[in-house]
């Protein structure tokens, strides 16, 4: 979705910064601390792995400073939320904002929980780097999902907003980029949503641009899932697949398989 | 397993009834609320999915009346039970009273805890629609494995008996079937016997009758289970096989291979 | 890796030791307890019922005394560590040593966080039968992971050491035995290491000799893993394969295919 010459440039681009991005990953092998809910956290682990992060999931509070400031990024996810987890974000943000590590938010399903939203609220004033969810999710946090209502709620609230469906959206206050990657069987697997958050935040540590990482976070699980839904069967054959596909994605066929406009 | 000539007529009309279920599943993708241990967490979200529900799973007090309340169907399920689950179960299962919602019981291992064992009991007078359990855990609360036993149960407790076995019983006070589909390899996966009790929850979300929910829920299980053994080369190969064969099923499929009696 | 003629020999021999307890574990078929890290849990379960063990994995402080008394083997993991389980493992550590069960610390990334690693060092002095834990987490408990300081290690704490690598080490006060098996597509799964030691304790089940056993159990993850990785195109494909493998593992290619010194 070009909105002036200049950001049509910058998609053209983006294909190629994604596989940069995913060279940076591989390379670096960054450590991403995930908390998530407990139906994601094995599927969130393995989506790391293969793409060559290293994951770390405690939430309890007596720990998470020591693993969240320590971690290269933090991801927040608020499915099946409880007090624990709660209380264990609250500590995990502040140990990643005083380290400076970027941090994601994921706020699962909160068009069906008023306190899971009045906290997904709370802690947008606390800056995310990027804001992973869906439509409904959006709405729920007062947005609107088309492309320039999209920016100017990212721009409003000085984050990245990488919003899923049919075709990704991901906007930050001035650019917008459309991923048209993906597969129908995704939507068939549970914490699909949960594991593009992750690689999101996996990006977010090798790339200082959080619109850069939220494009190549969204593209590389798009292409993977893409190719692991060829040959698959059904949803259950997608999910191994998609494994074995991010962990054999090379940069140049993400580039060359990236949808992005 | 004939009782009457009536009753005779009713299973032979089973296995059509059952189809006619799983086509209203996939028109109508009902939600299902799952209170489940962690270990059968995401399994049971990936079933539902494959067989076009949709699940969620949080037990966390502050909202689970919100997710129970405005779900189709609820599935509590004891295991790995801890002290907020107890406090989300009391309060889901008054959220899906209220709401006019059925639910479905399962007890896991209540054989070997007798905390837990007295928590299914107290839970069994208010009311599921089903309850689906193995032999030994029906031992525990009161039964015997028996088609008569079971139908006596059944009545005594205003319920539905779906018992998972070699042959699986179902039992009304009026009513049982014997169903012989299945795979031993399913025996050796974790989370199976949590997945059914899951589908019979979402067929009750689109049946009114709770044995014919009930048997449909089961049979679906059964014949996905028996097509993904055929060719899996352990159970490894079942477990992501059968989500594939869930999705896949489709009702002139499963009237042909149920094997009701 | 031989430290005596005697011990060379007992080397020579640790492969058909490992392949008599696959054949008791698959005759006897013990319960194993495990309190281990909500990441973990369907991993763990599964990779057990594949070989033929039965697990259960509640962490309820009201129950977990009855599930850990009442089963033939523990396993204590750290992961995801919060208040409840360590309330849990305390009762289940004191449920299995009155019932005189073996049981398996796994104090999972104890380097990372000073609590954990506290905790881990308290539990020692219980006297775990097996210490089962990678070279970094060694260090955090004041190990250092070579073969004569393991041994050493293991004489002080009256344990088993088994510490995973790309050659595996077994130590107990007098005997080493380094086991070469596996496949790097392992180490890109989640839970592999936990599994391990969830088959470690399945194997001092059936085995009185902790160092047997112990070498057992990482054999016998080795070898599967190793034929699994043979034709897995990823580690999606590798986690579905050796849950294939250890269900198909018979005793004679166990003893054939391991590789110890």
């Amino acid at each position: 979705m070009r909105t002036s010459p200049d950001l049509g440039a910058f998609a053209q681009g983006a294909a190629q910064s994604a596989a940069d991005v995913l060279s940076r990953l591989r390379a670096k092998s960054p450590r991403v601390h995930c908390i998530t809910n407990s139906v994601a956290q094995n599927f969130t682990a393995n989506v790391l792995l293969a793409v060559g992060a290293q994951p770390s999931m405690t939430i309890a509070p007596e720990e998470i400073g020591h693993f969240a400031g320590g971690a290269d990024a933090l991801l927040v996810n608020l499915g099946t939320f409880d007090r624990e987890r709660a209380e264990a974000v609250d500590i995990a943000v502040a140990a990643a904002v005083a380290a400076q590590r970027p941090w994601v938010l994921d706020p699962v399903l909160i068009d069906r929980s008023p306190p899971r939203a009045a906290l997904a609220r709370d802690l947008l004033k606390r800056r995310p780097a990027a804001l992973r969810l869906n439509a409904a999710e959006f709405v729920a946090v007062g947005g609107k999902a088309d492309a320039a209502a999209t920016r100017d709620f990212a721009a409003a609230h000085s984050t990245v907003v990488a919003l899923s469906g049919a075709t990704d959206l991901v906007a930050d206050g001035g650019r917008v980029a459309a991923l048209a990657n993906g597969h129908p069987l995704m939507a068939r697997i549970t914490a699909m949503g949960c594991a593009s958050s992750a690689l999101v935040a996996a990006c977010l540590a090798v790339e200082s641009d959080p619109f850069v990482a939220s494009v190549a976070g969204m593209l590389i699980l798009g292409v993977a899932g893409e190719i692991a839904g060829e040959n698959a069967a059904g949803p259950g054959g997608l999910a191994v697949s998609i494994l074995d596909s991010l962990y054999r994605l090379d940069p140049a066929t993400l580039a060359a398989r990236a949808k992005v406009s």
